[in-house]
């Protein structure tokens, strides 16, 4: 089937020169596809590692090895096969992963667990290990080559390529981030969402990588979804080659840790927002905030609800200010409400306030905020200080299209 | 916008006769449509009742009042409203729900908290207090109608009416049961469901009679989704009148109980699957059958997870056996689950047994399973012996149609 490319689809940014990440791409053959997809990201000795993977309890191979393997701290190398995820194949598709990590171990001459893989696609087949190991012998004798190769060699259903970059000063030394992501369907929160990869020549020592990569991930990753539907496969890595020469941060008390944390939330955010701009046959973008919840964490799970409400996503995709929907959300969230203190607003204009809907609110920029592509939904539960903000897309035939005719 | 005719679509069936039961249908004009909007059951003195309503936070005057209400065990009358949730309304609402029961009380001469009101539609717009007054004062004056006038006077987007009656020995007396339900869309689980009302002529104490009903509710209403999205007025109240003159049954030990029950379930889960089988936009009927999961309310969850998956969904829409989505979604239901255990079957085939995908599995009664409009899943966790069945139906174009042009 013929994907019809995103209406927010956005051309690859000017992404930095990461020192000590080396690229490269190959054609495994893993779909019939003629394009690379197989990514090797080769990563300086003593590049510190940090990751967040899927709470799913049937996850791949390759998420269970590398949970395992992130809390040594140190990578030298990362794998992604797309066109195939690898998951619910057994003790195959663990052998598959096993095969990859010694071949790449043999040629880097480093410990196997400081080799990373990831696959995505279609579950349930076990990667072809004679696919596999071509694939990784061909991408070890590859050019090098940049970072929108690298992110476009990692897509299934995206229908664009997604990066973002960003810097920070830390004491004298200015650092770099880099990073790209895939996602498109199978998108839901709570976990780290999809294939994301983060690279850094920030020296940051990993206990302290792993703590800003699990708090930027709890605003950004965690705060997006297209479908309500966990992967079992969703990973992001964050690398710091160390190589801008920085004195490491092992701390928040360290000079430059916020400044770095702000570029890392950033880097994130983009990253998270553009899965939600791919996601599958969205035609808006919409942000909740939530705010008057009982606490922050509860303002996040009732926005998660209102959007995974396919009768609140519906009524986007129909331009319509249906704040009953909302309510509905809200109501089943199973979080502290009342009703009689609940506001609701679209596009900054209060459309029910305290329970009831205003009679004489404004409807003209409510209708024109509606009729625009991206959309902001405000809810004020009235309870005390929480607040959340969270993304998703509208739900539309184009949704229905690409999963009822996809096949397995 | 005309709904297209669930495919599901059936006549009315008989229903028996139940004394104690008066059925009277209005027109209370709460939309433009040219139909009976308001209904009326009056019920004889002494009747029992029963009910479950919707846990939502933010639940209508209603459900507030209804609750409370059926504490005290007797109902004398019964008012529905169609067109018209009077939810999210304020002050204003219950004022309307409180003039409802004062003039219906007045009429008949009873407590006001044995007068029952629901109401059904809109979210958000006060129920008009003159429109209910002139309709209560018609509907009090009306000329006793059947069950099938009454059932269709409760719809608001229901493609066909829905009713089923049973019938059961209480010792040496047959006593009979009807019930009749709409709903379509907003239909979710852990819940009451929409409104749905039965009527038996058994002599049942009421504190009996809402353990019986919330039993049997728990093995139907609440494993029904359509859409995971649940309605802040969903109730189900079910009347005891008396009149078949059994010994009243007062718990489970008493002759009769088993087979009272027996029946009242028969009617709550034919009842539960017609709200399925006219869920919006549905063109196939999902029965999703869980074992082997640590205990049974686990099963449920998990079975509920399966069921609102958009992605299952669309994959049974378009006929594909597509058990790694249902992997996916056992993964992400937070319940125990061993991807290695796992097994999952499509019409009677299974087709991955622990964890794996079965490479020689016969296609073709799968595929023709999938053709087909009554489809049934099979999950073993491979566990323990917990087990649940929970209905749904596929996610097609028509939802879409349906929510993104019906506007509020």
């Amino acid at each position: 089937m013929e994907l019809n490319r995103s209406p927010f689809a956005r051309p690859f940014p000017e992404l930095p020169h990461i020192d000590g990440v080396k690229l490269r791409v190959a054609r495994a053959g893993y779909k019939t596809w003629e394009r690379a997809d197989l990514t090797f990201a080769e990563l300086a000795e003593g590049t510190a590692i940090a990751g967040v993977f899927t709470k799913s309890a049937c996850a791949s191979s390759e998420v269970e090895m590398g949970r395992e393997q992130v809390r040594q701290g140190r990578a030298r190398a990362l794998i992604v096969n797309a066109g195939n995820s690898n998951a619910f194949t057994g003790y195959r598709g663990r052998e598959a992963v096993e095969q990859i990590v010694g071949q790449v171990a043999d040629a880097l001459g480093c410990e196997g667990e400081q080799v990373f893989v990831s696959s995505t696609g279609v579950i349930g087949v076990p990667l072809p290990k004679d696919k596999a190991r071509s694939g990784v012998e061909a991408v070890l004798a590859a050019e090098p080559c940049g970072w929108e190769a690298a992110a476009t060699a990692i897509g299934t259903t995206d229908t664009f390529t997604k990066g973002a970059g960003a810097s920070a000063m830390v004491g004298e030394t200015r650092v770099e981030l880099a990073g790209f992501i895939k996602g498109s369907g199978m998108i839901a929160p709570d976990m780290a969402t999809m294939l994301g990869y983060i690279f850094t020549d920030a020296a940051v020592e990993p206990a302290f990588l792993q703590a800003m990569l699990a708090k930027a991930n709890a605003a950004s990753f965690s705060c997006i979804t297209v479908d309500g539907d966990t992967s079992t496969s969703d990973t992001v890595l964050l690398f710091a080659t160390g190589k801008a020469g920085n004195a490491p941060l092992g701390s928040w008390d360290d000079a430059g840790a916020d400044a770095f944390y702000a570029a890392l939330l950033q880097v994130c955010r983009e990253l998270a927002q553009l899965v939600v701009r791919d996601g599958e046959g969205a035609q808006k973008f919409i942000e909740i905030a939530v705010g008057g919840a009982a606490d922050d964490a509860s303002a996040r799970r009732i926005g998660l609800c209102i959007a995974n409400s396919p009768l609140v996503k519906t009524a986007i995709a129909g331009g319509d200010a249906n704040w009953g929907r909302v309510v509905m959300a809200v109501g089943k969230a199973g979080e502290p409400a009342d009703r009689d203190k609940l506001s609701i607003g679209f596009g900054g204009t209060w459309t029910a306030k305290d329970g009831q809907p205003l009679a004489d609110y404004d409807e003209a920029p409510v209708a024109r905020h509606l009729e625009g592509q991206d959309i902001r939904i405000d809810v004020d539960l009235g309870l005390g200080d929480g607040r959340a903000v969270v993304w998703t897309c509208d739900l539309t035939h184009g949704y229905i299209s690409i999963n009822a005719d996809y096949r397995s």
